[in-house]
């Protein structure tokens, strides 16, 4: 044991040699002396509720590409930010989580704010939990947890600190190097890259993994290397791929019998970076189109054991493309018959989110981020909202609510000077709506895009497809999201014709501190 | 199996026999088939984030003394609410939650919207959770999670329901009786009775239990039999013992040694319905103090067996405190000393949060009912806002943050006609200040008062027992209530001064509807 620093002492000197110097939190009684004499060069982010603490903390850490620190609040805290833990989790956003614990010598006496198992709690939503047996241990668990977080596939990993630990003794830890990069089996890659090389048609299926291991111009390169149509995968939560690139195909919708409809003709199918497949409702038949052969490259072991068909080929996806791009020479095959796209629209009589998405792509600016969760909108979206540069969408993996509108606030802390647009419906911004003091206090170029149609229309629709006609809950009256911003201290203005939009995009558009635009949509 | 009835119609059958009728929730994809055809005795109540969802559940369980049923949407819904079953668990609250999960026939592709391990997610903080294995068994599960709801220590259950069960056959399940009450052990209440009549100086101390298990009528008579002093246990969330009774003595602290210095004096100490003790910070020394015996009833087997001195009893509190006062005659003791009440205060210049809970106990309906979330106005409200009616005061009892906004929407519904009081610190009622909405569609009379004093005051002054004076993350400033209500729909004001104070509070408590009063203290 080196008794020369303190637990607290060689934290912070690791969390400073990791560039973990941002802290997200929301603190309590049992994380006070974390913070006894805050170094200057760190920062504390105040996120008002945990599941906004931890979802701005995603938005940091995806739009650094690294890591990013949380501290919550014993067991209450950690109990408020699963939702969004378990997001991040989906999202595959490496997370170092930190949270408060009594004190040892009074856990026997099950104290107020005792976290009993402590390190089970968040599971299975973390990749790697602990609460150390000795405070001593602390810097070497935070440590690994940062390895862990960051080694593929990411994800959170969670550390409990009972609060006498801080200034305790410590076993000081140091960062060190930890390969974050897997290559795939060779023998495997060399399969893939022969049967794409001798395919007939040949078709490329991208997900989120593309762009969170930056294979953006490996995937376009591959892809024009061999005329693929290029589809995104169900439900992707990043973009991986220009939506209006020649080869740019469309989104696959999560529906079993739907993406064979979509995937026909080929004979080989490339998953890059994606689950084979992620489906909302059942479905029945076979997964691909009869005749067709799939290779899947993906970073997660567990997304390759269960996928139903295919070769499926555990590889960082950078590294996993190059080695397929010169592997597989060009075939000189004809393009393919890419979807035809939408047709642009005309102003409505009464404004819809169509429309809406149309004028936010003509309005906004050219290396504007999008960070969008709008359910009932991701169709129209799709349409008329096309992603083209690298790292410029997120949206959140889980199907749950609530990421959207701090993951916002994140990634514009994240992305200094860029501005951010946070697209969100209005029961999508409701769960998270106290993120708008942080982006006031923070003084973020967030525009915040609330599509309001007064219900969670996403339900509606799905209603449908149970063949149901009414359900209760569904119905959002009587919300002023203009009141909800100022009561925060944002800016905002609500629109509802169609005349007033463009004004009031640009002016959100071209603001540097946060705004709220309300726009109701029939 | 019976196929006459499907889950759902032997869910819906099952669910208003047990009186089950008000369903708490957010709805998602994976729940919809539940709500096909919902029935017109049955009602819906939405919350806009989980954490409102079960905290509204929470106050409307506790304020009815029934289990109220939760719905919740798959590993999201139940991640965003997880904190809020933290507090409901410590609550002893008997809730009933469901929640969606997908399909079966697609469990195997770790579809969209899957909730990995359902069943093991909200543990630890549920007393039985479950994913039946067969559709049939729902029903069967559900009424299973009630009994187990319903029986000492109350506390929340879960069922998770994969979306296809819904349509598919059921054995269904009927209500019965199972018993709620433990006696306790016949030998040990003679023991105690025995103790508590030979005592010199008893002492009581008494927690949630006895409100949760009505034993106040008990819980006085016997204070009365036996002259003695009574504390209220630290930390207690639950009103136990009339706060301006000749023998009320006043609030224990969760401090080791500051409880011994209350104790000082007795010879035996009886703990009716609380731990022995719940401590916040650590402590030395003993627990009680030297000479004095302890007895402890409680209907909590764990808080038996992990209390550190004295003999404990498991026993409902009614059926406990019942035996008690009929074994232990009166012992013609002299009238305890109780410590001298605060007096009264003159209007300050600047608002404080004791003038306010003056004037509040001042001017509030007699039979109105206080939601307290003010953590640093606690100490104060002890002082000037003495609860004097039974079941007319509900905190949180797990230290987090978020409960009582919601809970007092959730008291409201369950008490038509009475006024309720929901008094928040402006950072607690930023934590589910979405549960304003819910007030307003409900058009309960609730009035939402704001201890506005712009920080986490309750932690400034605990930075000062670790003798931390710079704390980050513990201010906030540019909050604005009154629009966050209006956007929400409640009708707000501001107070700064005391010269408007006992206007506006009168207003808010004559109102019908839900009032918001945002009080600027110093």
């Amino acid at each position: 044991m080196n008794g020369e620093l303190n637990v607290r002492e060689a934290v912070y000197a690791l969390l400073r040699e990791l560039g973990l110097t941002t802290v997200f939190g929301n603190p309590g009684s049992t994380e006070l002396p974390m913070f006894r004499h805050f170094p200057d060069d760190f920062r504390y982010v105040l996120g008002l509720q945990e599941s906004v603490v931890v979802a701005m903390a995603d938005g940091f850490a995806q739009g650094r590409n690294d890591a990013a620190l949380v501290n919550l609040h014993s067991a209450i805290g950690v109990g408020h930010a699963l939702g969004s833990i378990f997001t991040a989790f989906k999202n595959q956003t490496p997370l170092v989580i930190t949270a408060g614990q009594q004190a040892r010598s009074i856990l026997p006496f099950e104290p107020f704010l005792y976290s009993e198992q402590a390190a089970q709690l968040p599971k299975p939503y973390v990749k790697w939990s602990v609460e150390p047996a000795r405070a001593a241990d602390v810097p070497g668990a935070i440590a690994r947890a940062y390895y862990v977080a960051m080694q593929p596939p990411r994800g959170p990993t969670f550390v409990s600190v009972p609060v006498d630990d801080w200034d305790r003794p410590a076993v000081p830890a140091f960062a060190r190097v930890v390969s974050r990069t897997v290559a795939g089996d060779p023998e495997l890659l060399d399969r893939a890259a022969a049967s794409l090389a001798s395919a007939r048609r040949p078709i490329m299926v991208v997900g989120a993994g593309v762009a969170r291991d930056d294979a953006w111009d490996e995937t376009i390169a591959l892809a024009e290397q061999h005329q693929a149509a290029v589809w995104v995968s169900p439900m992707s939560a990043r973009n991986s791929f220009p939506e209006r690139h020649p080869l740019f195909a469309g989104f696959l919708p999560a529906n079993r019998k739907a993406i064979v409809d979509c995937l026909r003709g080929a004979d080989l199918i490339l998953v890059l970076g994606a689950p084979v497949f992620t489906y909302h409702v059942e479905g029945e038949g076979p997964h691909i189109p009869a005749g067709a052969a799939l290779f899947q490259l993906t970073d997660d072991p567990a997304a390759a054991s269960w996928a139903p068909v295919g070769t499926s080929i555990v590889a960082s996806l950078k590294c996993g493309v190059a080695a397929l791009l010169g592997r597989s020479p060009a075939a000189g095959r004809a393009a393919p018959v890419i979807p035809p796209r939408p047709p642009r629209l005309a102003p409505p009589p009464v404004l819809t989110d169509r429309y809406l998405l149309q004028q936010i792509a003509a309005l906004r600016p050219m290396d504007s981020i999008i960070v969008e969760e709008a359910p009932s909108s991701r169709g129209p979206m799709h349409d008329h909202l096309p992603i083209v540069e690298r790292e410029t969408f997120y949206t959140c993996a889980s199907g749950g609510l609530g990421h959207g509108l701090p993951a916002a606030v994140g990634v514009a802390l994240a992305r200094p000077g860029r501005k951010v647009i946070g697209l969100l419906g209005d029961g999508s911004a409701m769960y998270a709506i106290q993120g708008l003091w942080s982006a006031a206090e923070l003084d973020l170029p967030v525009a915040f895009i609330i599509v309001a149609n007064n219900s969670y229309r996403a339900l509606e629709e799905f209603g449908r497809h149970f063949d149901i006609r009414t359900l209760p809950g569904i119905k959002l009256p009587h919300l002023d999201f203009c009141a909800l911003a100022q009561g925060q201290g944002v800016k905002a203005r609500r629109v509802d014709r169609w005349e007033e939009l463009d004004a009031a995009l640009a002016e959100a558009f071209s603001a540097d501190t946060p705004t709220l635009l309300e726009v109701r949509v029939g």
